[in-house]
């Protein structure tokens, strides 16, 4: 997991973690953990967690030095990974990352925002009137910013980008020659939380939105951040008005969406796909290449390449037309 | 109905109100009438009104002096009661309305809106730029303003809010520990008209938006406040990005609604609901507790508690799934 | 087609477009070409485009000096009009409609706009903080405009009209007495591009948006200017919040549009028709007068006079509901 954006408070002694999470142990209280990370990824420095079987395969492999997990799950972690186990992982995972990553909860109005006439890019970007640039920003050149955009915290804008007005842009990447029209929301953080009776449990989100070269994204668009991975929208595709991309979703290169599209979270999108308008996708699917998807389809599935789907919930488009005379 | 934000203009002699409905009477028409109540809240000082037979009991024990009603439904009003009788009850009702409370019909920018840096607020919230405060606001403590955010006439706010960039909110009262994400408009007047031919008449609007503890309101959200009573978002109940909450709704507590959902007019929502993305409520409904919707559904009946329903028209989930695959 | 915003920058030399489309020719080099229209309003100053043998009877009338098209429909031309053979006619006119109005294509930030407070309308409108105007702007008598509201460059608006707050409006004729609400953007260039492997052909939009006397549009809208012809809202026609209507759209006469509903490219609706929330309707279509759409239906062909639909794909109201018991 890339993470340019969000500033690790680590390293934390193990026996921090584990007083956050209300357990006991007695060994290896002062060894220093410098990072949560997933099975895979992690080093002998990192902690990690398990929350399922499915990836028992990973955890068998994995460098981690502590793993949260449960009683059960924990038979499939090497002998030198040090199991905390815990009632509900993925909150107790939460938790954990929220030590880590604790600006990575919520998103406040960015408060290191200021004029742009207050900053360097003054002499560098053509702007318009009330436009604001938070902390950690990144300008390339021949860049336009509309009136009363907000460049908020930890954002890259490439070469050649015309932003429009009424923007909000933070934790996001911006590639080359990209074009974001007006009144979008990109980089916040996801729909992700784990719900409790008095008041639900924000999840970090330490992932970004990346915006790859020649893109362009509608009037009213919301695309946000990951969680653990990143949002990603490939080279030149396009997004109509009022679009709704969640969480860690990735889109391929060439795709085409149209308008009130919503994509839920962690889709996986190929290249050269039409969307029609109002289609919706639900999460965790796999979207090959060259599908083509109606309009106001309901996806419920994974659907492979080259394929053209129709209705809700979306099958062959022929079988939809014959069964819908 | 409270009505904590919109100024009464009344008492009103009753010889206004029927010249206003370009009635004739002999009686009473120097008696005041001091509001425009339903028939059940009514006390002898208010008028009400009567447009269906639905509403007989409720007609028998109305205490309102005056009810605006037809011919044929008067029969049904206790005899003190002084009917009335006009071709179209609800149009009637609503110019009597808007003679009552004038400035419930249109919804202007607020021109009592000024920085809030020329406020006393400015000692006591944490504000972006450009922020605008209207008449008639009052701010708990520990809470956020965004950048370029109207917190326009008629707003409470509790303690601990964050109220993200670029929202609109009016007539409006947030509890505590509320977010409010980015370019939401809360608490403008609802899609409520009667259409005639060549200028449509709108409707009054006096009831509020309340926003109870712990609720989170995603990006890109439009919340319309009530016509005759309020819009209600229970306590801990969270919203994604681009829903829609239409006049007169009100959600329980504990309910996750998924991205570009839309809940048209009037219809009421259980606690611990789920609905999925881009799914759609008719109006006047009743949506029962624990019910799950499924994303894409579009829900046209009631639904009872303990439910899990797909598809359009939407109906159980176990049925739509065998019939769909 | 009228075009009283984009300015033309015509004439060009016939020796210019040809060398813009990688041709060759020998004669009428230096013939001057003052505009691009289609077939039936070309006069003998203009160029004009023919892409498919559908349109073989307007070809062989039209007055136009020069034509792009292809080998095979050149036949149709009538004799004294010159044929520019290309492979792809579309692609091919956009690269010459660019030429002539190059401001059409991209919709950057309006680098004229300044603050109302320095222009002359100072003293004619109502206006709140933060609102701009850019060039060739005009406003009629007893006009309100929001807060942090853009009127770009080319916005005509008429009397009695009421913006709110948070609008971005350019290329749009508004008639007298129209409402638009808050956080619209009205007018900008529609989703019309060639798509092409490394980077999009974006294709001029040298329409307007027209709105006509009475309208009232809801939060959050999108209506898209025109590509070759008009984008239209008629008298009276009422929008929902959330709305998307695309390029080339008409709508008639006393319309009222729910919320979320979106319409999609060049389709025709007709007068006194209502459509249901979150309904779609797809492009090219014409949907005829006293239409009723219900909610979430999916509109994919054209629907007669006084019909009601319901379903996706939209079908007689009665048959949806006998099937979907």
């Amino acid at each position: 997991m890339s993470n340019p954006f969000f500033k690790n408070q680590g390293p934390l002694k193990i026996s921090k973690i584990v007083e956050t999470l209300n357990l006991k142990i007695n060994s290896y209280k002062d060894k220093k953990i410098y990072d949560i990370k997933d099975l895979v990824s992690s080093t002998n420095n990192d902690i990690t967690f398990l929350h399922s079987k499915k990836y028992n395969n990973a955890a068998k492999k994995t460098k981690a030095s502590v793993c949260i997990t449960t009683e059960v799950l924990k038979t499939a972690l090497p002998e030198k990974c040090l199991a905390l186990i815990v009632e509900n992982v993925l909150v107790s995972t939460s938790k954990i990352t929220s030590i880590f990553y604790p600006d990575s909860i919520n998103d406040n109005y960015d408060e290191t925002a200021k004029d742009i006439k207050d900053t360097d890019f003054k002499n560098k970007v053509s702007f318009g009137k009330n436009v604001l640039i938070g902390n950690n920003v990144s300008i390339g050149n021949n860049c336009k910013i509309g009136h009363n955009t907000l460049i908020e915290r930890n954002v890259v804008l490439g070469d050649n980008c015309s932003i429009g007005s009424n923007n909000i842009i933070r934790n996001t990447l911006v590639k080359n020659n990209v074009r974001i029209l007006d009144n979008c929301v990109i980089g916040k953080h996801g729909f992700g939380f784990f719900p409790t009776k008095k008041t639900n449990l924000r999840y970090p989100h330490i992932g970004i939105v990346l915006i790859e070269d020649n893109c362009e994204i509608g009037c009213g668009a919301t695309i946000d951040r990951g969680s653990m991975s990143n949002t990603i929208i490939g080279k030149n595709t396009y997004l109509d008005n009022q679009i709704h991309i969640a969480h860690n979703v990735k889109i391929g290169e060439n795709t085409i969406i149209a308008g009130q599209v919503g994509v839920a979270g962690s889709s996986i999108i190929g290249d050269n796909v039409k969307i029609g308008g109002q289609a919706g996708i639900s999460g965790h699917l796999k979207i090959g290449n060259n599908v083509e998807i109606a309009g106001g389809s309901g996806v419920i599935k994974d659907i492979p390449d080259n394929t053209k789907v129709m209705g809700y919930p979306a099958k062959n488009i022929r079988d939809f037309l014959r069964d819908n005379r």
